[in-house]
């Protein structure tokens, strides 16, 4: 069975082929700059089991002219996948906000767009473009069942005081003010390898996803009980360009004390702080080159990060009372592991030892880099959201 | 020596005279309501060793008017404790703000005037205040040294980690935007009580603040290392009528999408959030009462409070890499045995075992109230930040 997955964001599409239940890539690809004369699309395929990858530059109009290519490189006679969009079983869409409404994988209906739509306001950058990823995939795979798997859904287990603020709660009925949390899809990824590796009935997990945004969850029995992200994907931990947890008095002291416009704030803190604000790179490999040159900035920015962590992993042992395994994902996760040092190191206390040897060894499977004498199990599990959503398409098409 | 230590706000100066180093309390009181017509003083003295007060409801046009009246009480024939104002050799302020300029207690110069001054931007609701008390004291009392204390100064021992924030550097180099935290007068005064208990050299202690205000501090070997309180005094725990920590998505969102002006959103988290705004009280004596009765709004509130309590204990136990002992005090810390018990609960991961029995008896002296088998000792230390203050003027003034 073919489950296409698609990522529709608001100039690009990334997508994925998968057979399914083999859960075997057939081929992948992004797209960006849609709407602009040098849009571009790299496009990954399997080929006498080589991967190759193409890339072309061209003009596309919209997302609607985005999907057309792909469809052309999928049923392409020479490297395609397949010879008509109708093999095409299922496509399985990413939805950032699923609200309320949705604690689960579902069928895209007219009420669940409509439900889709209703969350805009809620997120602003994002459902809007995931929602023309929709509408476009309905009209190329006519015959495809249209699956939505939400980011948020994994964290739809919270309970009230963990996601409710300290705010009146007309907020919360009224205007759906409450934390949410988000890469929801990652996170239970992540947690359910994690449970079967450690192969415990009763678990208490913390995953931790770095990628250019981050985020952590307290993950017990399976079950999200907890997470950094609240209402929008600004808070908690220090990301690429974002900075976390800040003082809201700041933003009133940069609005009325230094006459800042709002959305210059916002602005400041979405896209101009985290790692770039503090040493001019996002991208965490700059980050660790510039330490290695003596830049004060970068250490210090760096070990900014990795404290906001160590904090995290205290507050959720805390409210998990125990703690089994740390689970790193996502790019900076799987990869960094100099920042999974910073993160390990003088946490004793919460029975965290980590094996610097293992620690080093760079692998893209799963694996444990504790040492023997670690209480807490310290795991590496690369994310595939991908893989995760045309995994929760499947389940939903058998039942 | 007489010692007078003042705290002046906006419309109110609270006052207490010491005798040091006996550290005798001689008399006390409260004026509020200045520069209104119907402004009140209550002033409380000892006489044949029982404690009286006296209130009195009168016109006091400015802070100059109210600490005159004061002066007479202090000074009055029959119940006054002096006989002359020269007779008082120190006045010791209360000063909110002490920015990166003061990390000790200070003699009062027209240099350290001028640093107060500086930072009204940072504390724009108390510094003012604070230093209209200094003017007028330096009037009054002309032949006291005048000393500065500092609620920011226990906090400026804070790890750079800690104190600042994922933003470009200039907004901390140019504009001081970085955590000062708050309440550290009562931090230092409970932790160096409790070090003393303890009886221990190296010890990891969290203290935590609630009353009106609520704030939590990580102490090591009696410095702190972390507070939750950031920039302002807004952030961290819930509160009488402040959200603490809320995701700043929220603020930007309420401008951005519902159309709020900043001042508006600020107001409502500073004034009307917190347990105020979840039940209606933001005396947490009517919020138990509610609960009782089977509020279930009362119910959530005080779940939200302790679980973000839970939190932070967590978090700087994760930083102390350890953890000795956790100290009540303030208010609620002191008074609420039922708010106490909803914190320790579920936290026996941290070595954190209550005796329920010790927790429900009420007395106003330092006790320990953890079960045999803790690891933590759980304190409750009623705090003075009066006394504290009295003790940081004489210990300056041996020097």
């Amino acid at each position: 069975m073919n489950i296409f997955v698609i990522n529709s964001g608001s100039s690009s599409i990334k997508y994925q082929l998968f057979r399914m239940p083999e859960e075997k890539p057939v081929c992948s690809g992004l797209i960006e700059r849609i709407g602009f004369e040098n849009a571009m699309i790299r496009h990954k395929y399997f080929a006498e089991n080589e991967e190759k990858t193409i890339e072309r530059t061209l003009k596309l109009t919209d997302h609607e002219a985005g999907l057309l290519e792909v469809v052309k490189l999928l049923t392409d006679p020479e490297i395609g996948a397949i010879k008509n969009p109708s093999e095409i079983y299922a496509v399985g869409h990413r939805v950032v906000h699923g609200g309320e409404s949705f604690a689960a994988t579902t069928y895209i209906t007219n009420k669940v767009k409509a439900e889709i739509k209703k969350l805009f306001p809620l997120a602003p950058l994002h459902n809007p473009a995931n929602y023309i990823g929709i509408e476009i995939a309905e009209q190329i795979f006519t015959q495809a069942k249209q699956i939505a798997v939400f980011d948020t859904a994994f964290h739809q287990t919270l309970p009230e005081k963990a996601y409710r603020y300290a705010i009146p709660k007309s907020y919360y009925y009224d205007l759906g003010i409450r934390a949410y949390g988000f890469h929801g899809t990652s996170h239970k990824f992540i947690s359910e390898q994690a449970i079967r590796y450690l192969k415990t009935p009763d678990t208490k997990i913390i995953t931790i996803h770095l990628g250019n945004g981050c985020s952590m969850t307290a993950v017990k029995n399976g079950i999200s009980i907890d997470t950094s992200m609240g209402f929008g994907p600004l808070g908690g931990l220090v990301m690429g360009t974002r900075s976390g947890d800040i003082d809201p008095s700041i933003i009133f002291h940069f609005i009325n004390q230094l006459g800042y416009d709002p959305e210059q704030v916002n602005s400041l803190l979405n896209k101009e702080s985290g790692m770039l604000g503090m040493t001019g790179f996002s991208d965490m490999r700059d980050v660790e080159k510039s330490i290695k040159e003596g830049n004060k900035d970068a250490k210090l920015a760096s070990e900014l990060y990795a404290y906001r962590i160590q904090k995290y992993i205290g507050a959720f042992s805390a409210i998990l009372n125990g703690l089994d395994a740390i689970v790193f994902t996502a790019g900076v996760g799987e990869n960094d592991s100099g920042i999974r040092k910073r993160i390990c190191d003088n946490l004793e206390f919460l029975g965290i030892f980590l094996n610097e040897e293992k620690n080093n060894l760079r692998s893209n499977t799963l694996r444990e880099i504790n040492s023997e004498k670690s209480k807490v199990k310290i795991l590496v599990i690369p994310t595939n959201e991908e893989l995760e959503i045309a995994r929760q398409c499947f389940k939903i098409l058998e039942e």
